[in-house]
């Protein structure tokens, strides 16, 4: 098995001549918690937000990946961590394009987390924690899913019987049952700010 | 297996506004062509002619996939479907994201190459055959692959022991047995501004 006898080539175009051109700082930013926390909602916002920044930007959620890139996949632990590494490898080749990547997944487990934010360089990743508690998301059920859990139609479906891993230290924690959209937003771009990463 | 249960959010800020922003059409130029026939010297070189133009390219290569988003895959035909089908659904995000993406994969099936180009719209989609002859690439040799393959250290080699399928109607053909490498930019680009998708 395994990828051996690869040549590594010098690109002539490099991450550092692509941010130059673009003027702007490459990063991730990784939303992680429960389904209905809020983490596509509130990453659909951050993104908004950065476009009227004139800042190039790309979002990888569920709708693009798990219907495209990773469809070979399901939910149980083992597949739940290919995703997570998949979409940590591709988010990285982002950054390495120049783009800021938004990505929302629940991303139950703190060692993939761990990995993706090792993938890039320090300063690059920034991990929001959406900390709405599970009995608002489940309250909420904006997709039927919690519903479909309780009664055996979805296994392995985080928070009733897949494990979610919080954050120990992530760089921005949000609760959508106690804070607005407008709120959340507020908070996230007010860390990349005083990270120095967005233009003045 | 697989990935149900997944609503689909309609994103903000669309490919449509990222193109606008970006002022370019996204597309994909895809090398196909036997190991050493030129396809990471060409796409090199496309793209430094590209970025010359202010466009905002991105490379994928052995180097940045193989060592990471696909290092679990190897060479035998079911992985190197797979490996060119997790490619073309990351390129797909990435001309989803505005970029100008080259590729440099051997990927030897017709029928994979055929399912990248109905991932994207009409018209987004250019193969470049590279038609170097395979006696050419073993001469050069450069990084001492064939000499294995033949030694049968390397198993599953294109054009060895594992089937090379030409592509029936690419875009622009190129030997670099034949032709220079300004000759086979030269005929890349003029094929791009034919299509009315470069900056005039």
């Amino acid at each position: 098995m395994s990828a051996t006898n690869i040549v590594w080539h010098s690109p002539i175009v490099t991450k550092e001549s692509r941010s130059t051109l673009k003027k702007q700082h490459p990063f991730i930013v990784w939303f992680t918690g429960y389904s209905g926390s809020g983490k596509s909602t509130i990453a659909n916002a951050v993104e908004q937000r950065l476009s009227e920044l004139n800042l190039h930007t790309y979002l990888l959620d569920g709708d693009n990946v798990r219907n495209g890139l990773n469809k070979d996949l399901g939910f149980n632990d083992a597949d739940r961590k290919e995703n997570i590494r998949r979409i940590g490898e591709m988010a990285k080749l982002f950054v390495d394009a120049g783009l800021i990547v938004i990505t929302a997944f629940i991303s139950p487990f703190k060692h993939e987390r761990q990995t993706v934010r090792e993938l890039v360089k320090k300063g690059e990743f920034f991990e929001v924690y959406m900390n709405t508690p599970l009995t608002t998301c489940e309250e909420r059920d904006s997709k039927g899913l919690y519903k479909k859990a309780r009664a055996g139609e979805i296994k392995n479906f985080t928070g009733i019987d897949s494990t979610y891993e919080p954050p120990v230290n992530p760089e921005v924690t949000l609760d959508t049952s106690s804070m607005t959209v407008e709120e959340c937003v507020n908070r996230v771009i007010e860390h990349l700010n005083n990270a120095g990463i967005l233009p003045q």
